[in-house]
């Protein structure tokens, strides 16, 4: 059932003792979410604990600075910036039939929870969390500014995409005179690369490609280039907007060769080419401009794969 | 003589026929004034020109949609985003002894105009210009709003740097109510690279070395890179903040060979390590974190003296 802001700020006035979930491989928004609603109902003066499956970053530490987390039976389960449940991941998922209230700025929430507060226009979930701390008239601190600050500079892509609104930007504003230290986090969360994975970096730029009189921009990241760098699978993602940034490509993709063999590939586009539609040709699917898909073959069948349906797309 | 944002707007209503000089190699800033103005004015139907003494990039063109520069004999002649003189470029010095009213954000402002309107809190110029266009009582159009929302975005890294204050965002969020295309700008001035930028990017990258326990990264670009790549000198700036970028530097080091064989060095660092000391003990100068400095010598040499002075700066 979906909720108002009012009702839900009514649930968690009314409850003790507030368990909140956040998603797996925790980002920025959910994270930011957690930690300033957290913050928000311990000064209210209730028990509130944050709980993740995953291990937290580093880099996110000083959201949870000065928190412990206490045990207790919970009165109220909610999740936040969770869009089903399969996305608790596996410690969390014991809870997947229990979660009364669900704070969400997805469009594609399964509604999964009891209570429902949806926006799907906000940039993050952590500006849903902003109106129901006011809500809630708990005053703003600086450590609860920073975390949302946090959930909407990182779900913006530092308020580069489409996605940060009038409002995101009004919010982030309020947060920085309540004391967000908003040029130091977007050092640590876009101006900062471990040393691995500046190494991969270097050797995926390397294996770029051009096609499609320079359309189309392919980079293969083999297992080898892990290996040589040090780095990993779960830090490729930053990688996968590079083929894109050069001018004059409307498709950029990236191959990441899988441990078995086989591999994934990452599809950005630019409008009017829809990596969706790419992708879908392939049995993957998407947004209209960031998509992906899996490949049971190796990496250069994969791309030859790839090259055919974007040939065809960009009438090559 | 420093006058207020109520003496600008007036000197402005009763003057007609108004010339506004942007700064050389003119950036977002500087042309998100000119042309945010020039068209505030035209709407109250005076007959204004912007000049520039350099070619305006291509990426900008959007900001001078539909205008036509009109001649005339220039009644009011103002600059924007200029802090000196020096700073118009050559076609322009002729106006130098004759500008009435400069509008700036730059501290440094050598108050060279008759009345000058400084802001050095403000992020950008272009935040000054809002706040005067408001004071003028035009409205804003979308095309307003482009011009200001990208000397706003360009000149704080997209929100990103601590000169972006609250005042900042509000204002990018007045722009983005106007209409103003926010993503498309960023796009276009952050994610996107030349081809030729791109291939000096990747050669830059793997000369980059590691000194001083890996506090310290070197870049240098080389003339051979530069013809490699097909990229010039003014594609330099972007790489410059590269070597910092990497998780534990605190000294970032891009050396640029020029023509005749002698080397410009820029320097970024992390708090508390200042750029402008170690460029100050090798004759140069800047920011806290952001400085450079100009060597007689080769590339190597250049190197190698940086490294001493960094050594003794991070007591390794």
């Amino acid at each position: 059932m979906l909720i108002k802001l009012e009702e839900a700020a009514a649930l968690l006035r009314e409850r003790d003792n507030i368990l909140i979930l956040t998603h797996a491989h925790p980002d920025g928004d959910t994270l930011g979410c957690g930690f300033a609603l957290c913050r928000a109902l311990l000064k209210m003066g209730k028990k509130v604990r944050v709980e993740n499956s995953d291990v937290i970053a580093d880099k996110f530490s000083y959201m949870m600075g000065g928190l412990k987390m206490e045990e207790f039976e919970p009165e109220l389960i909610m999740s936040v910036d969770v869009a089903s449940t399969s996305l608790l991941g596996e410690k969390l998922s014991v809870y997947k039939d229990k979660i009364e209230l669900a704070i969400d700025h997805h469009g594609s929430n399964t509604r999964f929870a009891e209570k429902l507060l949806l926006d799907d226009l906000a940039g993050a979930a952590c500006e849903i969390i902003y109106e129901l701390i006011l809500a809630l008239e708990v005053d703003f601190d600086e450590r609860m500014a920073n975390c949302i600050y946090t959930g909407i500079s990182t779900d913006t892509g530092c308020f580069r995409y489409n996605n940060a609104t009038s409002t995101s930007y009004r919010i982030a504003a309020e947060m920085i005179d309540f004391g967000a230290n908003s040029s130091e986090i977007n050092r640590i969360m876009f101006d900062t690369k471990t040393r691995t994975y500046a190494k991969l970096e270097r050797l995926a730029l390397d294996s770029m490609r051009m096609y499609c009189g320079d359309q189309c921009a392919i980079i293969k990241i083999t297992r080898e280039m892990y290996e040589q760098s040090g780095s990993g699978e779960n830090e490729t993602e930053g990688i996968a907007s590079l083929p894109r940034q050069i001018e004059g490509v409307m498709v950029g993709i990236t191959l990441r060769e899988k441990e078995d063999g086989t591999c994934k590939a990452s599809v950005r586009t630019r409008d009017p080419i829809s990596a969706a539609d790419i992708c879908a040709q392939l049995g993957g699917g998407g947004h209209p401009n960031a998509a992906g898909c899996a490949f049971d073959c190796g990496i250069d069948e994969a791309a030859e794969q790839m090259l055919r349906v974007v040939e065809n797309i960009l009438e090559f």
